[in-house]
């Protein structure tokens, strides 16, 4: 299945959860990730992400459909690939 | 058309582009709109967002399905609906 998560996620912690989010999917623009996952993979990030998180304070967004053809993107503007919240 | 859009944009301008947005798309999470648009409400946003935003400076990306149907949302955590960012 094709996955977008998009984050809203205050701190620290958001170096982490892009670190973690890096190994498996496409950074796209600051806080939304894109890529093909498994179902197995799918879970292992919600599982994990749930750690990371504070549940009261941050949110997530996980789009999935099963294939990235059903999907279209288009972007406007300048992504903001800087370094302050990738390291 | 089923479409989302996240915006990475900074400065007061992100007040109005969320104005502008809740007329047409529904409020999911801090940046991110939703919402079933006809291509020329589509048409009709892209064109005046091009004008809010600095293109240098801001992204916003637009995803669209054909139908609601062939996208699943999950959320995690809880989404941040300050009167920040929203008037």
């Amino acid at each position: 299945m094709y996955c977008i998560i998009v984050y809203d996620i205050s701190g620290d912690v958001v170096v982490k959860v892009c670190h973690f989010l890096r190994r498996y999917m496409n950074w796209i623009q600051n806080s939304v990730f894109e890529g093909e996952l498994t179902k197995s993979q799918l879970y292992e990030i919600k599982t994990r992400l749930k750690t990371m998180i504070n549940t009261e304070t941050d949110s997530l967004l996980i789009y999935t459909v099963n294939s990235q053809k059903e999907l279209s993107r288009e972007q406007i503007g300048t992504p903001k690939r800087g370094t302050d919240r990738i390291i």
